[in-house]
């Protein structure tokens, strides 16, 4: 089977995925639905989900994409392999929700093929609230924690870790959210199947939907204040500077030719800068600053 | 005389343009007063000063910075030199403005030196008007073309095109404006002595200030709708790609460790983005998408 084959098989699942996610997102939001816009390039194809003006989501985009190529010079220094085709197929999303007690939600799973022979699987979740709070953090990491244990005990604290390093913002010396997990390169092995990776990350965009949906149904009703909207821009601004400077999906993505308006549809409709902002001791955007740091145990918090 | 010594030299030069810069500036806003903030870290020091919510100005920045250390591996791939230590002074300069009819203008001059012998000024000038208007792009050219044929015909010509490529968003296949000059790794040799070479940057600096208030009193009164406002964020957003992803002078101040809140002072106070915006075909935002083109003669257009 070419490797083209074989990823055209996992895109079918993932494509099944993304209408998933976008199901349950709709009826969590509850007025918005899902514009679906296919696209086309030399690379190859995808589609693109994006909500707007929801009762709870102000923007957000659920992409599937299944792109294959030449495996050029930049792609093998990005991820130091050598081949000539590469295939992978992906979804990723992320969603910015009205609300600046809603926290922003980030995921992606993908599989990846060179032909040489080598695949492998990645993927991850992560949150971003604009305020923090340790209970919804500590559920949120529980429920990643309990997901990577059904498949290998291993899995949480080294994948939780990896999310810690990969979601940091080394010019602001600050992670973007509370994290989650991260993994990449994940190949199958004696210990783990192919066909159980592949679970594995349809299981984390499961849930992702469904993690969102509770936490949605928790503060969506909380009431807000323009400080606490001007807040939500800047934290915003810090979401945009992760994106475009370190994130790896962004980068590949614009290497690879790819769709422009696909990959930045994870920005925010709006954001905003200020400079040298300071936030007053004690305030809950204290407290949020302080808990934006690596290696914090919250499920024992 | 140690390296250190002689960018001190050209440092204390960048300093007093600087603030001659901030003198021009603050006549031209007519209302907001440019807060100075001195910085000291491991690197270097600096002086940033900030413009806000004036009458035309709603942000702007003036950068002065004088840098020096271990020339580490990162900064060898970046610049492919090899030594040991380097320091470097320049001063960079971004102002947004409030009216969207009046561009968005940048500025960079510096001098860099390494302990290996190598010196070099760099530096330019860009515009980027939410609209453009033909005429304003024409003298701003020209003014360009005039300050760089009192040094060196062939400037001009090398600058411009240097300007087109640089300022350019390959993922939007779009230049962030209507481009100025750029060049960089500028040597003294047998056609242009050292203190020619510093005198042009100082040109340069000047250049900056005198053209944006000859822009802003053109522009300043010229009323203008919501729905420009909105075009106004949407191009913020591109000039915030464009800073993030391929700016060079953000990239070396986070690899070398600088001042992130100086060097993001560069970014508007605030910006949108939304997915496949679409503007009217005839439309002034339409008619400015088709000149957001390289190799555009401006001069003579």
């Amino acid at each position: 089977m070419t490797i083209t084959r074989k990823v055209e098989q996992i895109a079918d699942i993932y494509a099944g995925l993304q209408k998933e996610i976008c199901q349950i997102l709709e009826q969590t939001d509850g007025k918005a639905v899902f514009e679906e816009n296919k696209w086309e390039k030399d690379i190859g194809y995808g589609i693109t989900c994006v909500i707007r003006n929801g009762a709870v989501i102000e923007k957000g985009g659920v992409n599937f994409s299944f792109v294959e190529g030449e495996f050029n010079s930049q792609m093998e220094r990005l991820l130091g392999e050598k081949a000539n085709h590469y295939a992978a197929t992906g979804i990723s999303s992320i969603m910015h929700p009205i609300n600046p007690h809603v926290p922003i939600i980030h995921t992606n799973v993908r599989y990846f093929a060179l032909d040489n022979g080598t695949e492998w699987f990645g993927g991850g979740i992560d949150l971003s609230p604009h305020y923090i709070d340790v209970t919804e953090a500590r559920n949120f990491h529980r429920a990643l924690r309990d997901i990577c244990d059904r498949y290998n005990l291993n899995f949480y604290p080294k994948f939780k870790k990896w999310a810690d390093d990969y979601f940091f913002i080394a010019h602001r010396n600050e992670t973007r959210g509370i994290g989650g997990i991260f993994f990449d390169r994940l190949k199958p092995d004696t210990n783990i199947s192919f066909e159980q990776l592949l679970e594995f990350t349809t299981d984390v965009g499961h849930a992702y939907a469904d993690l969102y949906a509770k936490i949605v149904n928790e503060k969506k009703a909380k009431i807000f204040t323009s400080e606490q909207k001007e807040w939500q821009e800047l934290r915003r601004g810090r979401y945009v500077e992760f994106n475009l400077v370190y994130d790896r999906g962004t980068k590949f993505g614009f290497e690879s030719n790819g769709n422009s308006e696909a990959i930045l549809v994870s920005l925010p409709a709006t954001a905003s800068w200020e400079y040298n902002h300071e936030v007053k001791q004690g305030s809950e955007e204290y407290e949020t600053l302080q808990l934006l740091k690596k290696d914090i145990d919250w499920i024992n918090l």
